[in-house]
């Protein structure tokens, strides 16, 4: 009877085992995909944040500047980037503490509020951003291309939307990797 | 003793009812909302699809038409409404086998991985859309405004835009009802 008992025991925590190890693997990859997705957004906020460029017409006095917050577009992409940003570092203590109460439904829950909030607002951010770099490339129904004067402008407004676009795939993997952790309680 | 185990049957019975109404809830709330949503794309693709208008302008013998597929960004916010629309169809009879069977945990992950990648297609295509809303309504940068000729075109881009946020508050709710109701298992 004892030694049955024992047996089963010893059973339970060689089936625990690799469980114990996909559970770590799930909080290893929440924490890496959330410090990556928070470089990316800060990348994307600070590229678009220092834009701006300055053109001399020679044949009249004047200076023409063109800046990310001439457009409000480009203004919400970097708030958008930024609050984003700020959110995935605060988010990272409550990842990491995942490591150690591997039962925490109620966070994983609130994370996953957030989570699904922030990646909406990256990506009309990100949208909008794209509407207002692909109009700024081909002259479009009324609107005049803004790319043939300002070249260096619009490449660094285009450059910027590839970390916001990355942050937004890794905050989905996010999503699904904390719906495969809280099916697993 | 066997009283005793006839008692306690009983009282897991009457623990295990509000947890089984609790689960009920979130099924007949995903199917409700899924519901809701797949109207809202529906008519928010029909509104956008059919605009169309055309200007007579009298002092010159032509006629200026302006319809969603002039500009690439409501092409964009029809395709994506009409996507989601097709997969919000496709998704209810899952939602619906949910009722029956209740620990259907692979499909719940499933649905979820779709539900963020479509809730992510339509928060691009509004972002987009609204972004030439904005840009028809206010003369910006060096686009000129189209409101100005167009105002029945104009109208209705405007207002195709309520059922595509609507549904992407719906999308983020069926979200978070699925990670609680994968929390519950």
């Amino acid at each position: 009877m004892k030694a049955e008992a024992v047996e089963s025991g010893e059973a339970s925590t060689i089936i625990a085992a690799p469980k114990r190890g996909i559970n770590r693997g799930i909080s290893i990859a929440d924490l890496i995909l959330r410090g990556v997705a928070a470089i990316g957004t800060f990348a994307s906020a600070l590229t678009m944040g220092t834009t701006s460029e300055t053109l001399t017409i020679f044949t009249q006095p004047i200076m023409i500047r063109a800046k990310y917050n001439d457009l409000p577009s480009l203004t919400f992409f970097v708030i958008a980037n930024s609050i984003v940003c700020g959110y995935l570092v605060l988010s990272i203590p409550l990842s990491i503490s995942h490591f150690i109460r591997r039962e925490a439904r109620i966070t994983r829950i609130i994370l996953v509020i957030f989570d699904t909030a922030m990646v909406e607002l990256l990506t009309a951010g990100a949208a909008a951003a794209t509407v207002v770099v692909y109009l700024a490339h081909k002259r479009n129904a009324n609107w005049l291309a803004i790319c043939q004067q300002f070249n260096n402008f619009c490449e660094r407004i285009s450059g910027s939307l590839i970390g916001s676009f990355a942050s937004i795939i890794m905050i989905m993997l996010i999503i699904i990797t904390s719906a495969v952790a809280l099916s697993r309680h």
